[in-house]
């Protein structure tokens, strides 16, 4: 059993659908990709800051999942981050309506003692200040680090950001901020200038149309699971992310292979995240749900084709 | 050696791209399709109506991919078919600049006599009283018809649309249009009415995201190959429908295995289409290219996860 260590936010979302909204509900990047790594064998951490108005209850569902929240601060009298959106009508598009920061504002990581040697570390979409801070608290540098940041951190803390991306193993980002990053509209040739930054590996996350792993001159692609109606694309990333580095934690084999077969667990996890508001679908996951998914997954991509040797005249 | 019949344009095309210009150059869907099936197998045959100031050199081209050229018409005085469209920077969208009919207009398509019992017909996309004719004039029910169309049909000829949709096998459309004839966004839930419409196979094209095809409850997904540099789109849909009812003319096995494996020899035959202007890369396409690759396509795509046992408790 391998040690993650995720730190990233944990949030009140609130959430508008063409289907429904919701009230003040769980969520945040270090939520999702706790809930997605707790589906395999791991001992995992959450470092994290939040209000004391963050009801207990929502604790207690990590808790429930055996994470570790040792490394959550809860700030006396403070509030927790907080989101507000509304998808649009083909739920591709969302409009941020509100964003407070709150405690998150003044967040200072504390990585628990116990988590300094962990195998992996994720590191959530925050300032990669932050992020660099959790790196540079490790004993031991650990077997795999994983980034995932966005256009924000580009646009204001180019520098900072860059520093960070020179120290991880893998980066997982968005295509329109691959191309941000690296000015290169062909995913190809910017995945190929990400990986001269530093990353051995690049994961462009493509929402609806899948995700992209590049390595070298090697790339594999996992498709988004066709489901009939996404109810809630609020997590899906984080999910995918937290498949991700939970499979690896779990088998600890750092190669391209393997690493094929966490984008698919990613992939596999974040196809049920969409189907309910915020955690609710991640909450009572059950392992034969995921795995009658996995083979899902097969039958939707894999193909046996015979190559016929060329003609020769 | 199966017989695959396709009836659709040959055309004058003129492209610009953010790399370059043409000027009238040789295109239309039943070129695109013929050169790809040509990768096959087949005895094929194109349905189609030109001018007398088509070259004559461009027909050469097509005989010499052995394709039977006795069902084009080419109507003394008339002038073909004329296209001219411009590639936005991000080569998603085209913008239309020039459409002359010309002796598409009175097309009124003629199957050859030894075509009438074709295994495989493909209709391009056309009038679809054009489309309904050819079907009208086999002398047995071919073993598989595929049909692509677009949105301009479906705006102004439905009912005629619907009435040859109702008499195919399988039908090749980008995701808008799939959304557009059923009123659905879910691709699933679109594909399930179409198959209520009649074709036991749906084929959803969604460009550089690949393309899905669905089969009762059963769904595939090929990928695009990433390539460095699209260069010009035009054509890629009719070469994809070209590699995919080659291989079903060739093999002549119509299951839903063996449809996957068309639409990967669709999807690679494609991802060469881009490469270069028009016809220039698929004209002079070696089978070792092609067969390098497919196992790109199986690099891409394939993977190796074993299930564990879900836990009993």
């Amino acid at each position: 059993m391998g040690k993650l260590l995720i730190v990233g936010t944990i949030a009140f979302d609130a959430i508008e659908t063409p289907f429904g909204k919701t009230g003040k509900i769980l969520g945040g990047a270090a939520t999702f990709i706790g809930m997605a790594a707790s589906q395999f064998e791991v001992e995992s951490a959450i470092v994290s800051v939040v209000g004391d108005d963050l009801p207990e209850e929502y604790l207690q569902l990590l808790r429930d999942k055996n994470i570790d929240l040792s490394g959550i601060e809860i700030v006396k009298g403070g509030k927790t981050f907080f989101w507000k959106g509304k998808y649009r009508n083909d739920l591709n598009t969302r409009d941020t309506l509100v964003t407070e920061l709150n405690t998150l504002a003044d967040f200072n990581p504390l990585v628990p003692e116990n988590f300094k040697d962990a195998d992996v570390v994720m590191l959530g979409n925050l300032h990669p200040d932050i992020q660099m801070s959790v790196i540079d608290q490790m004993s031991e540098r650990p077997k795999l680090i994983v980034l995932d940041t966005m256009n924000f951190w580009m646009d204001h803390t180019w520098d900072e950001l860059m520093a960070v991306i020179a120290k991880i193993d893998v980066i997982t980002i968005n295509d329109e901020e691959a191309r941000q990053l690296t000015h290169e509209h062909s995913l190809v040739k910017a995945a190929s200038k990400i990986q001269a930054m530093g990353p051995k590996y690049v994961v462009i996350k493509k929402g609806e149309h899948g995700a992209l792993l590049f390595h070298h001159d090697h790339i594999f692609f996992a498709p988004a699971l066709p489901i009939k109606e996404v109810f809630d694309p609020t997590g899906a990333g984080d999910t995918f992310a937290g498949g991700f580095v939970g499979y690896l934690a779990e088998t600890k084999n750092i190669t391209f292979e393997n690493l094929k077969n966490a984008v698919i667990h990613g992939s596999n996890l974040a196809s049920f995240c969409v189907e309910k508001f915020g955690t609710d679908r991640m909450l009572h996951l059950q392992k034969k749900e995921v795995n009658d998914r996995l083979l899902q997954f097969k039958e939707l991509t894999q193909f046996n084709i015979e190559l016929k040797q060329p003609q020769t005249l």
